[in-house]
């Protein structure tokens, strides 16, 4: 996946700005998201996991926008100048960067004592292209990329270690590497009315898309897709975090009824899962439905995860 | 000074990225700053100081590069989600925005230790317009705007509160509300060949400038602007505040001496302040003259402030 790391680029780091050209035709599309130590990962948590992090999360919001990602601006907070830390950070930065095809063009280096990191993403559209939460109608299918609920049971690994097993080093790869679905936004873009990214759960984030339009959903559990690695070591808890973990950073689309064979065509090109998992409708409200179709209740929307936004 | 605000906002706050359109001609110039309690300001200052000097500081990046403010996101890490002191900070900083001709169009809040705040601002310059670092040449004068090390006197009245006096408010008021010159960066920018604003103090800041073209500068310290307030209030701190305190973010401009009587004009029809400080030098280094033309040594070029940027 390369986006447009390097274009456009008229003067970089070192100035009081960066003067940056937005190829013509294009919107810029732009998205700052902020990382603290203790809230957002575990005090001690290796640099380049800190990297990996950052990066993938703030990339995902362009994956959201069916952006391609171009430019990457760095607020850094640390509370001592380490190079033990530094080094290893910008290191695994630079090559995540390169890897998604952003480019770090400026940034801000203070003193604090918490170490605090927000990335400011800036990415290219061709003009009125954006993929926007608006837009859902009923009827829609909803469609998931990937499987939900690893994140958090990376998280799970990291709160309370399990014994060494390699399906753990799965769980926590998914928490610590986000992957953006970058081409697979792009190339559904045509096919799909609305998206975003699952950064606080599904339940909450779909919510969010239906809100934008004053529609509700009918949403199957037994559909919401869930990794093998993920069932098998924490059956319990499965699939409520793939309803309401968070941190999944995959895409929620609301997609015409008659569009999802096209998208599925696509998944199935770039080797992504993606799942029909429920439809749009005019009744506002989200109803979780169980294998019998009955209504769930008492589901949280929002789970009180590790990431305790305000 | 109205910028852009609200032009080229295809999607605002609320989606997972800002959508924006940069108008044909331009480039687009962006500029990350961050706040941090204890570093950047004391504990318990006021919300309202704070917004004014975190989006002063930060739209003065923009008129360094003689750019017009259009866009902001902010990333604000805080101890407790606080009304008392949100709304406050929301109120000024919409406030603030407006006479800056800037909006706010994306954000992200979380929960952190330690008050934390990064301002992102973007502007527009018309296509290869933007005023650099680089570009200073040998008999060059230097100009600078406005009076130095007034900043540095209002933190020391924080610092050390003497008695009350109408003076104390001013020197607080250049500290707190720092006045991003962007009409005069704007103006000056046909006739001015280098320039930034002195965020550093002016010894270390002009230093960038000419280490940007690899010259040196001779500068006569009588000449540096200072407020007749600062030397009256401070007097024996005077002349090495206006050198080296930092944060007054005024320009700091590199003029081939033909073009010298144009930007005092245009400076004098803005009523802003413009002082021919010195000459920039083939020779590299800094050299700061006495009244008698003697070289001054021993000065720190870069004054180890209240601001402890590593």
């Amino acid at each position: 996946m390369t986006g447009q790391q390097g274009q456009g680029v008229v003067t970089g780091i070192g100035d009081d700005c960066a003067v940056l050209q937005v190829p013509s035709g294009q919107q810029l599309v732009v998205s700052i998201d902020t990382l603290v130590e203790g809230t957002h990962f575990l005090p001690g948590t290796a640099p380049r996991h800190v990297a990996c992090r950052l990066l993938g999360a703030a990339v995902s919001d362009l994956a959201a926008a069916a952006a391609t990602p171009a430019w990457l601006t760095l607020a850094l907070t640390l509370p001592r100048s380490d190079p033990d830390w530094l080094e290893p950070f910008a290191a695994a930065l630079a090559e995540r960067a390169t890897e998604l095809g952003i480019r770090l063009v400026g940034g801000d280096t203070t003193r604090g004592e918490t170490l605090t990191l927000s990335a400011q993403v800036h990415g290219f559209v061709p003009s009125g292209e954006a993929l926007l939460r608006r837009g859902a109608q009923a009827g829609d299918r909803i469609l998931v990329s990937g499987t939900l609920g690893d994140s958090r049971a990376g998280l799970e690994t990291l709160l309370r270690p399990p014994a060494p097993h390699a399906d753990v080093h799965y769980l926590q790869q998914r928490f610590y590497r986000p992957e953006p679905r970058l081409a697979l936004a792009r190339q559904l873009r045509p096919h799909v009315r609305a998206g975003l990214d699952i950064s606080d759960g599904l339940l909450a984030d779909l919510g969010h898309l239906l809100e934008a339009s004053g529609l509700g959903a009918d949403l199957w559990q037994d559909r919401v897709p869930r990794s093998a690695v993920l069932q098998r070591f924490y059956p319990r808890d499965a699939l409520v975090w793939a309803l309401s973990g968070g941190e999944d950073f995959e895409l929620c689309l609301s997609v015409a009824a008659e569009e999802v064979p096209a998208c599925l065509k696509v998944a199935e090109r770039l080797g992504v899962l993606l799942t029909d998992i429920g439809c749009v409708t005019a009744a506002p409200g989200l109803r979780v439905l169980d294998a019998a179709g009955q209504v769930r209740t008492g589901l949280a929307s929002g789970y009180d995860h590790f990431k305790d936004s305000i």
